[in-house]
């Protein structure tokens, strides 16, 4: 179960107090406002709070070029411009705010991103919930050979169920001596009146990082957007992959313009070194260019490659 | 004039369209959105957006305590007890986007605090209006005699009117002189046609530091109070200080909680060091305690005693 | 052990490679440079690199007010008007680099600090190391009735000794089974050739909180002496207040000047609400105060009646 | 003259005091500490301190790879894979501290990279030197046709020195009308005893924005390269590209392998967008590709071909 039922009733009374105002509103995104968006076994991503709208970056940028640029008629050749240009403050006007749900191993990559603002669940004064994240099998991989960072094959059906056991029993019995320890009833008297409970933040050094946190996540669109491409990239792990993939279909709902933008130009496509570039110069004259001849070592040469759509060798 | 005809007719349209939001919504704000607040005699401060309310502080604090703060059921006292403590994450929570005009040598001041988000109007791309700061007579001060950074006595009649003399004749003749390089007329085409204009991103350094310049500047809740802690403290410039009045009233407006709290907390009251505290404690229990036995220096002694209302000597 | 061989062997290393600089250096620092302060059982806070001294901060104030305050002559006199006037740029111009190695529920809390910069040992490419957090038992305290952020009264032996083997048991049975499933050998080849091994980045998952993690983490002076005034402090929770207590003792050595200036000012002391310094006020002129006419809450009466140690009642 | 006789004195003294370290040392840079390099008419770069080498972004990339890289045996190799992959937190690890003298208007530009530290001389606390920037005749460049924020053809030999004059007169009225309201003797008391003085705080405004101001500036090597690939970049204003330049200059000596992956990976080289990269693709098949059927606007389609060196027609 994603939601408690105290959330869900939460969530349908919040959805029927309409507002009137004179901001910026995006019905698409009102749409979906408060709806947790599933993700892994009982994780989410809800839209709690917005600032803005594709205009109010054209209204931010038009700020800075005033009167000059009223030639630049267009929201759309002006976004895509700015973005190519990496005019990035008119995109830091927008905000917006995110009650995620994730499991403590991708909570400790995602906090990395210094530039967004958190409230997180704090088991120094709560009680985390039951709640863990088991891969499904097919998401059971083996380490790489050729990466340190990739998976390899995923795990045959016997070595599949031997970790999933593994991963379920140890999180289990780790949370049942969880709440063993910190011996509290539901009445706010000890379960066991016998002993006294171990503090919470004591408690909590027992969980594993695949029990589930929560918290508020505000971040601005030009990070946000900076968040995505790195996290949506196939380099990153799995389990944070499909956070990042809610927050860009929450994106295209919000912007859909800048949305298209930064597939165009921050997530698609790719950068040249100096060397690719010239290289790349001399494949388009027709030239011929081997590795040996490149100047490139020969991981960047078969990477460079694999851009191109030729052959390496 | 603080808006040109046009700003005021865009004003008026954005003021007609109402749109239905499920967000926290702050009536009171509404009804100031995108009215110009006016400051000094050509400047402005104007909300153009905003994320949040009173509640949604409180909203994000619930996140962090869990169930476990249930007890906690007034807002105010969260909000407070938040402050006090020095929990600032829930306020970080909020965002606000004003649009101000300002004087050049108050934009050098203001952008210091780096936690927030500006477009600034550029000079490199566009052409800068026709308008200079000229204090009123009774702003213009002289140094004072203890205080590097403090404003003495007012200055006399005749010498006010010579300072602004220099000061409006200096501005004129500059901006006249910056359109003159610039050669540009207002159908485009340079205004003398026997002569090129210099390009606005040199030109533009002839201007003084008394033009008006204008930005988006976009801030969080907790860092618009450290904002307005510091520059409406009696030890900023006037100059400043109007600016963070005006937004110390926009506050008012968004956050009655909040900012009724920051006034207890953040702007008001004082710090005590470890030995002003150890002093108070001696003198609140009737102990007769003199600069010479206070271990403190004679400034720090001085501005004890005016803090505490008690005589240094 | 803390530190293993090769590590050791590093410092020992390091330590012989004296060089010439022309840059600011602090003999007391240098000493204790690269050695570890051993910290819980496992941890450690070592100096790694540092940019500044005292001398630097006074350097760089002197900037600002440039020839005007010649008068300010003693440093420590300019450092302390500095901090009390919250001047805190020139403190910002220091920086200092640490390698720690801590509880990764520890780790967690101090991520939160976001204005420092930080590298991680990623489990997602290495293996952690057997080694877990165990509380030594005069700290296994038990939940507070009093406060949910606060410790109560210390475990019986009993009991202590029943929650420590719970940990110890948890930690071990989880870290065993993350090497099963990794099932990496010496040799770089499977532990078990009859099946694959689980990816790193999925088999930490199964990893429990107080296992350890370490990083080279780099603060400015200013935010170093925020991070310590807010984890030093008594209500922080006690094993992240031991690491700060070891970057006080770090700053004391590093800036004996600004160390001092920061108890006196930033740690020690008090703030006083705005209604709180009015009833100082009374009190230092001998009137009487009782909670019924002090305008505060009982929580907060009680707090300031402790901080002047005048009777509540 | 660039550095006042006090300040070259500090300088020689500074230089003669050699001390003891154990911290990572750069003789190349350390040659060139303090001493400034001349930038404009009145300008100056010079590096007041440093911490790191290209060995400290090594090691501290190793931290987060643990044992797990060793293999990665080379530093060269490692450093461009960083700066490749987007590693940015290593970069972070290294700090510089410059004391640079510029222009005000080149000042406000710069100070929008807003991670940095900054300390400013204050005209609030101090009176500034008779130092305004005029540029050299060569430098002054009509307004572009073709682009807003671009310079034409060059002044002609009359109109040049027209320019001139009006920026060199203008300026130094509105200083000496400066130096008049201030009515500052250098005795410290009024040079006209017969009237007040204008408060610094107020004076300052008559200054223009071509006068030189002066800041401490510390930035950490990441941000430092951003810095110098945003502004040493053909778009980037004249007077704003030299101080870029000389901060590539001092990176070259300061870290040599990683200022030359920054010069092949950040600097040099392109970014492609999505639509770029496939045609791309099919330009190095050998097809033939018009802005017709390019899926991109007439001037994307130019920018492309400039960059490739083929014809767009």
């Amino acid at each position: 179960m994603v939601l408690s039922p105290e959330q869900a009733a939460e969530i349908d009374r919040l959805r029927t107090e309409t507002h009137q105002t004179l901001r910026p509103t995006v019905p698409a995104l009102e749409e979906l406002l408060f709806h947790p968006i599933p993700i892994l076994d009982h994780g989410f991503v809800r839209v709690i709070d917005y600032m803005g709208d594709d205009g109010a970056v054209v209204q931010a940028a038009r700020v800075s070029y005033g009167r000059g640029t009223k030639r630049v008629s267009e929201d759309k050749g002006l976004i895509n411009y700015l973005i190519r240009h990496r005019h990035t403050t008119p995109f830091e006007m927008c905000e917006i705010k995110f009650h995620v749900k994730l499991p403590i191993f991708v909570a400790r990559q995602w906090i990395r991103h210094r530039t967004a603002n958190v409230n997180e669940y704090s088991a120094r004064y709560s009680i985390l919930d039951r709640e863990f994240y088991l891969p499904a099998p097919e998401n059971l991989a083996a380490q790489s050979d050729q990466n340190r960072q990739g998976r390899g094959e995923v795990l045959g059906g016997d070595e599949a169920a031997r970790v999933l056991d593994l991963l379920r029993e140890d999180a289990q019995r780790n949370y049942d001596h969880y709440l063993d320890m910190l011996n509290e009833g539901t009445d706010g008297k000890p379960a066991d009146p016998g002993r006294s409970g171990l503090t919470r933040e004591l408690a909590r050094m027992n969980l594993t990082l695949n029990m589930y946190t929560q918290w508020y996540w505000k971040i601005d669109l030009h990070n946000l957007m900076h968040f995505i491409a790195l996290r949506a990239d196939p380099h990153a792990q799995f389990e944070i992959r499909v956070y990042a993939d809610a927050l860009s279909h929450v994106l295209d709902r919000w912007m859909p313009i800048t949305a298209a933008a930064c597939r165009e130009h921050i997530i698609g496509g790719a950068r040249l070194s100096a060397t690719g570039l010239k290289l790349v110069k001399r494949l388009v004259k027709g030239e011929k260019v081997t590795q040996a001849d490149s100047g490139l070592q020969p991981r960047e040469w078969r990477e460079l490659a694999t851009l191109l759509g030729i052959d390496p060798a």
